[in-house]
């Protein structure tokens, strides 16, 4: 059986059709504009293919998840020009007639990873994208985490030492909450050039702290069997060696775990399926839509 | 079928016998002293009992909870003296020829107010204790909350404004750590009198903020359909209030969800068990422990 997928990024949407890594049969990648132009892009693609059994949706958010709510599918708050309140779900379905798999963009990035990489086997994990913005999904006791609503990691407050880092940080709802001081938006604005142009040690030894009591405040929470952290700002050769290592100083041998010590590099780790986690992990979401419980 | 329960905390251990909160057939409660001594007291005391199937131990930490594990059954890393690699478990096997069931303390907590209190019939939710120190755990999609270890909610980082706080905090391992900050003990040093004495306002708009902060950690985390919160240190009565409306200023209209806003006061609530909550949920380990599957 071959699935449709979407990476429904705030940036770009990327859309495959296919059954796995080694399956993914043709894809088609375009920006995000409107919502009708974008979704109708979206549909067109697959309406080109006549043999799709469903399709999952990775989103970009906040989205509602919940299934019994009578606004599920839908984008919910995001200050994303005219997306807020976007019925993706439903859009889909009326151009498609298929069924339909809605998660985070996140948590599909999760779900490729435990069914084909770096996660295959665990039961609690996390994945952390480090873009733009920053976002977390994952998944507690072996499924996908949902709850009040789904994980806004990107929203945590951490600590900000003003005399270190005098700037206010970008996120427009909280000022220097993680994603206001860590995303890829905030070394732009901070630094005045984006991070692929940022060059010298000091920024990154900055980025890094950041990151890791980000990961450290996950760890405290969630205890995740491991870390999987992408997206561009990761691109940065310096940067996962810099986070891991601050990650072991935070934790300061309070946790008995050889995973927070000498075994860390199996702990915070890179995606297995690199950039293709999201829309891989969209085609899983839509093979479990139709899928009986002990197959999911 | 009746049931052993034991709240092993740092400062207490609290024993029961029986099934549940209408059927708690006798209780002692002494002071945790060297290992040998107290786990000895517990054995005596269900020892006079012959009747019981099972006893569950909700006990301070860090522990090893990994049932595959072999130092499952004990405490770690814990800086209580003479109880760092206690073999809790295997004691009790040793002296009671039961089947034995151990978690968290705040695991148990949680677990008797989703059988009993608070948090019946949801899927995903936290309990926080803010006493002496500050611990939490909970149900992530219906399952008690383990994964690399167990939740170590006391030990997130939280911004610390040091001009409006120069307090270093009180954590052995990271000084200003959320426990650090907001701990009874922290509480203690910060201000000289322990928290039942302070009645001015100042110190309490403090340590409204911090637990705000770290509720807000836990909510962008794991987003739980409610957050039970108890402990000591809640029972100043102006606190829970505070603690609330902080934490809908921090959410700054971000969520979706009525329980951030108007709704939060069936969002962050007491326990229903009150301070029993522990070796109830004890009680329910225990049970569980035996039960089939389906009857968890």
């Amino acid at each position: 059986m071959i699935y449709g997928g979407i990476e429904a990024g705030g940036t770009k949407w990327v859309c495959a059709i296919g059954s796995g890594p080694d399956d993914v049969q043709e894809t088609v990648t375009f920006p995000t504009t409107h919502p009708e132009e974008t979704i109708a892009r979206a549909a067109d693609f697959f309406n080109g293919n006549g043999a799709l059994a469903a399709v999952g949706i990775g989103s970009f958010g906040p989205i509602d998840v919940q299934r019994t709510s009578p606004t599920w599918g839908r984008i919910t708050t995001t200050p994303k020009p005219g997306w807020a309140g976007t019925e993706i779900v439903a859009a889909l379905s009326a151009a498609l007639d298929l069924p339909i798999a809605f998660d985070t963009d996140v948590n599909a990035a999760a779900l490729g990873e435990h069914r084909w990489g770096a996660a295959v086997g665990l039961e609690t994990f996390c994945y952390i994208t480090v873009g733009t913005g920053i976002g977390g999904g994952g998944m507690a006791n072996g499924t996908l985490m949902h709850g009040l609503l789904h994980p806004e990691l990107g929203h945590m407050r951490i600590p900000h030492d003003r005399a270190r880092d005098p700037f206010d940080g970008v996120c427009p709802y909280h000022g220097d909450c993680f994603e206001g001081l860590a995303s890829g938006d905030s070394i732009r604005a901070r630094w005045g050039r984006p991070p692929e142009q940022i060059t010298d040690e000091h920024p990154w030894l900055l980025e890094a702290e950041y990151l890791a009591l980000g990961l450290v405040n996950v760890i405290c929470t969630l205890s995740p069997q491991r870390i999987i952290i992408g997206g561009g700002v990761m691109n940065e050769p310096s940067l996962l060696a810099l986070v891991r290592t601050r990650v072991q100083v935070l934790a300061s041998g309070y946790f008995d775990a050889p995973e927070l010590g000498e075994a860390i590099e199996d702990y915070i780790v890179r995606p297995a399926l690199a950039d293709r986690a999201g829309v891989l992990g969209a085609l899983e979401l839509a093979r479990r839509a139709l899928a009986s419980p002990e197959d999911r």
